[in-house]
């Protein structure tokens, strides 16, 4: 259900053509809630259908044409009363930690693995975050720049920051879970010594 | 698909019906991977017919039976090759970082609320994972009791610093939580001061 306010957020800075919201949702709030490009189309055909946003058809190449999609009024209520509404959150299901919690039946270099991994795993993805938060403080990333021009400037570095705030609750989780790997590596080092 | 490594994991420690199983999940695995009972039940059936598990029936109360799984060493094979194998990471879905990269489409009395239930919601989590950790390093959890009998007792510090460290991990993502959303009602006296 997510994903709907998802595309509604991307929508309120600019109209896109299912493809450029495909593309743009990967650089922009796909970072916070992913979507594949398979979930995205269906998903917008029916928010067009329940009147959140609306298509028209667009110059797509010397023949053709597309729909490009534009929020509507009741779109933008629909994304402000979620914003104000409480959060469900999600139970835990973390494959990571579920694991490590049983770390006697893994053979010891299996373990190193895989928190090797997951430092790795964690370091990949703050290095993405860590630029397109880069971007968007710049207002070099798409989706900002479009966006910040609808705005006064006086009101810019509020929107700039929140979606700043946002990177940053990702890049310090990021952090925490390279801080956890490492302390676990430690760990096997003292319980499970590798064998030379 | 992780659920049946979930309850693999809870029938190395001890043969349960599923009822009891499903009461076990929630005090044990299910910290780390959530499952309502809906799940638990067809999925159990399901790991018999594949021979990872098998039942008996059991007396329960003076006229009932009921069945009780036991782990099979197909079961304990399955078990030790997903321990023993590379993990998948499921990409970022994080509504409250998502609605965090929008609060300027927020009534900022709502984003507040938003930060400070994030707050609770970790707060009440931590205390939840901090008892379970402290039953698990003094052996009264259940699971965990009867886990350390099939084991020597030169073997109990390792299984129980495994699990205490899965904890720490859960403990230590809450805390970032609380950190981020305090950082966030900070910005927000900032960028939109609560008006007396």
């Amino acid at each position: 259900m997510s994903l709907r306010y998802a595309l509604l957020a991307l929508l309120t800075a600019e109209p896109l053509t299912g493809y450029d919201a495909a593309k743009r949702f990967g650089g922009s709030v796909g970072h916070v809630w992913h979507a594949p490009d398979s979930q995205i189309y269906p998903e917008l055909r029916r928010m067009e259908k329940e009147g959140l946003i609306e298509g028209e058809q667009v110059r797509w190449g010397p023949k053709s044409t597309k729909t490009r999609y534009s929020i509507t009024d009741s779109g933008v209520l629909a994304f402000r009363e979620w914003m104000d509404s409480p959060l469900d959150y999600a139970p835990v299901r973390d494959a990571a930690h579920m694991r490590a919690a049983y770390f006697e039946w893994a053979d010891p270099d299996s373990a190193r693995d895989c928190l090797r991994r997951h430092i790795d795993h964690y370091a990949d993805q703050i290095a993405c975050w860590t630029v397109v938060r880069a971007a968007i403080v710049d207002a070099t990333n798409a989706t900002i720049a479009v966006r910040l021009r609808k705005y006064p400037a006086e009101e810019h570095e509020r929107i700039v920051a929140f979606k700043a705030f946002a990177y940053d609750g990702l890049i310090a989780r990021g952090e925490v879970e390279i801080e956890w790997a490492r302390k676990g590596l430690e760990l096997l080092d003292k319980v499970s010594p590798e064998k030379y």
